[in-house]
């Protein structure tokens, strides 16, 4: 099996899952009980968060834990719900290529949309248009989860802190929360919340080697947020819900893990996207690399076959056992055009064309050339059909 | 060590951990995405979720799932949501017992409480009473988590039938949804939400031997709901977000096992509840057994020793392994006084002396003597303090 879906989803490291073991059936009280097994088990709960945490460069308390990225963006939108009891007026602004959470949530709350240039990257002229004395809310993920372009979240950061300034001036009493979901990058790029000048940060366990069903939510000390849900109270109030012991241990066990080897993953990737690029540029159609060569994840090739069926790339492929997609699974399923590829501005044979390939950590160099020969191959093959 | 706080927490079973296996690192690909092996993961998922809902006498498309029960409480008030928009002055009646999800649920949507007995029981009476014309949602967990008390849902089930037939009759185009949260229930009797007649269930893992964070909600045809979080139209479109499918496998595959062995471990349940309980009388200060001796779940033997300071027994017990609690544990971590025991009648003294205990798999009728033989040892030392 050659398994190139990496940014969908990942297979729970071995250190994770011996992390996660004992809290299974050991020490698998409720850490909320008042005996001092369960009080153990809070203590391994609130190390897990401030190890996470620290990955940050953040504080345990500043982690609301939830159950995965999901949740998260919508907690992080909660911000602006508390926002609009004061200021009803105010407004959000997301990227016109965020994953379907955020998107949605933008359509939940008529967002505006800032738009991209045909690698992906932000625009920032439009964004310093859109930006009002009502927006309250930005959200722009750190990197996409379809081609990969990393975002100058820094540079963002710095018009958002320009228009605080000017609201501090003219006495616009409207907070600007920048929101940022960080899921695709955790384990590919540092990342440290001061540095970046995000006030809150999402985080997926699932895309970095660790359990699915988990996520965290970084929490600016100067950001208020409410509940999604009504419940016992536990995360600050902000989640109820007995803790999912196992599955934070084990995500925080692989963000950690992930970070310990970034710079050594990210060269091999490097090297391993060339193999493939190489066997790609073999094609008889010849492959267009999507997203922006120089600020993107190493571990994304994402390409376009213009005029070739990728879905019937895709069913050839999986005979072979290499498993690739088209593009976000959810969307994907459901057959719905990518909306990432159409805001960087492809045309619908170049869409209808495209291969999400997303590399990891069990990928070889071997991988990579029999992987590219064989995408070749299924081209030629469909060629001939045509 | 003697764990006596299983409706608390209750380990994984050694079935559901092998059943989750596999899906944490070889099958570990998104359910959504396009080719074979993830459709098989797909597949599997689906197979989990009809097997869990056969357990309750529904069907797979039933269910949505969700990280908790906690989440699934919540996604069942949105019903109400959904009535309020065309029905305004919709209101809800929960339970006064009812766990703290529920009952923060019922504070937000400023809901009737309906009363019990001193065994915990619903008072049919109070209900009828309260039961009114907008009524339009009401909430009753099968079993109390705290003192196990069985509820008679179908009786209840009746009421909100007549109430139907009323409304029909007289041109009342409120809809009346029924909803119970039988977490603490599942693994100990039987379930069928036709002839408990209900609209809507809750279900929780961690309570019945499976992972913690994984819930669902059984949603009856005739009710609408609507999402709590934006995102990716997983479940439905009711719950966004890629699906825990390691976490659901393990849930079903625990809920099964459960069930398989329910008669069998219900009359276990009431043999070693008898030795503690006849331990227990031996105690110096003589014990109060709460709840309703003919409905009440077999696993719980709640107590109250009046005038003993119970906090100061389980820190007494802790020290030789002995584990049990004083109250829910989202509770009992923040020192606040059950509103359970208030609400079934008891005075200060005799809820500063409550002790809930609860049983499951791993006890054997010795520990019910050792447990309760230290008990009463435990009691014997902090009179002797007085």
């Amino acid at each position: 099996m050659i398994y190139l879906d990496y940014a969908s989803a990942t297979p729970v490291s071995e250190k994770a899952i011996k992390a996660m073991w004992p809290y299974f059936n050991e020490d698998f009280f409720n850490p909320s009980a008042p005996y001092l097994a369960a009080k153990h088990v809070r203590e391994d709960y609130e190390a897990a968060k401030a190890e996470l945490a620290h990955i940050i460069g953040a504080k345990g308390d500043d982690l609301v834990i939830t159950a995965g990225a999901t949740e998260a963006n919508n907690l992080a939108f909660s911000a602006l719900d508390v926002i609009k009891t004061e200021h009803k007026n105010s407004q959000a602004l997301v990227l016109e290529t965020e994953h379907a959470s955020v998107l949605e949530l933008g359509k939940k709350y008529q967002a505006g949309l800032i738009k991209v240039d045909h690698t992906g990257l932000i625009d920032l002229v439009d964004l310093k248009r859109k930006l009002t004395g009502n927006t309250a809310f930005v959200s722009v993920a750190l990197a996409n989860n379809e081609i990969g372009t990393i975002q100058p979240l820094a540079e963002i950061a710095e018009i958002i802190r320009k228009e605080r300034e000017t609201r501090l001036i003219t006495g616009n009493p409207i907070p600007l929360i920048f929101h940022s979901d960080a899921s695709q990058a955790l384990s590919l790029i540092p990342i440290s919340v001061a540095r970046l000048g995000v006030d809150l940060m999402t985080l997926n366990s699932a895309k970095v080697y660790g359990p699915k069903g988990v996520g965290a939510l970084y929490q600016g000390h100067q950001v208020r947020l409410q509940p999604i849900s009504a419940g016992g109270g536990q995360e600050k109030g902000l989640r109820s819900g007995t803790e999912n012991v196992p599955g934070l241990i084990g995500f925080a066990a692989a963000a950690i893990e992930a970070k310990a080897h970034q710079n050594g993953a990210r060269k091999r990737y490097e090297s391993m996207a060339k193999i493939l690029k190489a066997e790609l540029e073999k094609s008889p159609v010849a492959p267009a690399f999507l997203g922006n060569k120089k600020h993107q994840l190493a571990n994304f090739c994402p390409v376009s076959f213009p005029g070739i069926d990728a879905e019937r790339i895709i069913y050839l492929l999986e005979e072979e056992e290499i498993y690739l997609s088209t593009g976000a699974a959810c969307a994907a399923s459901k057959g719905v055009k990518s909306h990432v590829l159409k805001a960087i501005g492809l045309n619908d044979a170049e869409i209808a064309g495209s291969l999400r390939i997303s590399l990891g950590l069990q990928n070889t160099a071997e991988d990579m050339a029999v992987a590219g020969q064989r995408i070749v191959a299924a081209i030629s093959k469909e060629l001939a059909r045509y």
